[in-house]
């Protein structure tokens, strides 16, 4: 497998998705709609629709119409949460991905509601999947339940008891000398949230088991986890150029880190702790998929 | 009947279901689900909720427990666009009903994360109601049905189709001459998008035919016209006590309004218009509730 091959042919499938799911850029507001797709147009590798579709390959998933809806909402709400993310008021950010950011170009009141926008248009998007269950046919409870239950996991995990409840965490953390125990829940929700419901959504929509989508859960959070101390291991070991974003911020920025309660060599046992119980969890499935474990490894291990 | 007196009763009954769903304070990331219980219980009238049980009880609706759900996630976003509305990006305004706004209680990170967080959690409170679904039963999937199309209206009505496409409206016509159908457009979207929302859930889930949810859908939309013109005409003919905020702010803010448009007699005529063309559509149905009719009358001729 050519694994560089096989991620764009996939960064290419799920943007096509993306595309049929963005709202038209019409009517009196249609520079909202316009600020939406400026964001989510920024690029990205788009990693959480990726993990969430090639987890539902993993359990057996072929038919991706329930789950394309996902796919795009998904990305709506990484991006939404960049769009607030970026504001003055939080981490006051100009560029992104080398790209002015949202308010900079749209002004500050469009991008809360750009923000505003993407996030509801998430939940919009993702119940569309309704759409396609036939009430007549003998699986339609099943349907029902799938989407319903995918849904749930989508708010849940994006909400206060997951990303927003880590981005809470994050600011308040700021000039503080925080515990582990801290450090560890927030990266748990800020950055695995999202990818917990990637997964878990994929998993679920492709028919896993309860036991199975536990399993699934605590593989993401640990790849959201590693993922995490990498970035703070990052932040101190590489250069702006290997990075493409300035180096040393979260000293400068007053960031409780890995890097501020331990050591380089401690962190990396930390992250080497984490890849190999997921590494263990992912054994214990009975299912397999090169592309996932190949992106999952690459993920728990980035350099840049 | 006692108008009053039954009004208070409900907002006893909701503001009851609300502190049901509010999410309790606990975690690292405590502070943001008190800034989202500060504004939920900031006050008002919960008009939005009570148009919802009470259209549900127009169409014979009697067990609420697949509504309260909605009561409070309807409650949650109405708040959750107050709180960024008075984000010193948008509107800036520092009290509200009399109260510190959320951002000048907890600064404007927090205001943006908890306005985020009511947003999310509304969706997750709505879609909790499939809790209350025995899948077993005879009529699980009409009930998987209900839920499933109550969340859709939800997330339809409160997006950029609804109230935040009207917000962007608004924003953008300030300081020009805007049209007689743009600004039609604006109040429908910005005002009238959640009194659809609120009423069609309640009409459905007791079980309204799809005719019957188009009639309610204009009447909402009436009821939201006609309360935001008396507005513009209370803001030149009422008085700061009476209204309990400061006359003349439309003109003061360059707001595009009726006012800008036509004279105050023009204006009244228009009220008169929608409020006749919502009783002929409320008469057009079979069933009848005297509360909500008199709510309505209340809402359309408002004098504060």
């Amino acid at each position: 497998m050519n694994f560089e091959q096989e991620l764009d042919k996939r960064i290419i499938e799920i943007e096509k998705v993306l595309m049929d799911y963005l709202p038209k850029q019409e009517g009196y507001y249609k520079t909202v709609i316009e600020a939406m797709s400026y964001s989510i147009l920024a690029g990205g590798k788009r990693i959480r629709p990726m993990l969430m579709l090639e987890s539902f390959r993993l359990f057996g998933g072929k038919d991706t119409v329930l789950l394309n809806p996902f796919l795009a909402a998904i990305e709506m709400i990484h991006t939404y949460s960049l769009v607030h993310d970026d504001l003055p008021a939080m981490d006051n950010d100009e560029y992104r991905r080398g790209r002015k950011t949202t308010h900079i170009v749209y002004g500050e009141a469009m991008a809360i509601l750009a923000g505003d926008g993407l996030l509801t248009y998430a939940f919009e998007t993702a119940a569309g999947a309704y759409d396609f269950i036939d009430d007549s046919s003998d699986d339609a409870l099943s349907m029902y339940k799938k989407i319903s239950s995918a849904i749930r996991i989508l708010a849940n995990k994006s909400g206060i008891h997951g990303m927003i409840g880590g981005q809470v965490i994050d600011i308040e953390s700021e000039g503080q000398l925080a515990t582990k125990d801290r450090i560890n829940t927030m990266y748990k929700l800020k950055t695995a949230g999202l990818i917990e419901a990637s997964m878990m959504i994929g998993a679920s929509l492709a028919g896993a088991s309860e036991k199975e989508l536990a399993i699934i859960e605590s593989i993401a959070g640990d790849i959201g986890l590693a993922f995490q101390i990498r970035d703070d291991i990052l932040d101190v070991t590489s250069s702006d150029e290997v990075l493409g974003k300035p180096v040393n911020s979260d000293e400068k920025n007053d960031k409780s880190t890995y890097m501020a309660i331990m050591n380089l060599e401690d962190a990396a046992k930390e992250v080497a702790y984490v890849t190999d119980r997921a590494r263990k969890a992912y054994r214990s499935l009975s299912y397999r998929n090169d592309f996932l474990e190949a992106l999952i490894v690459k993920l728990m291990n980035r350099e840049k």
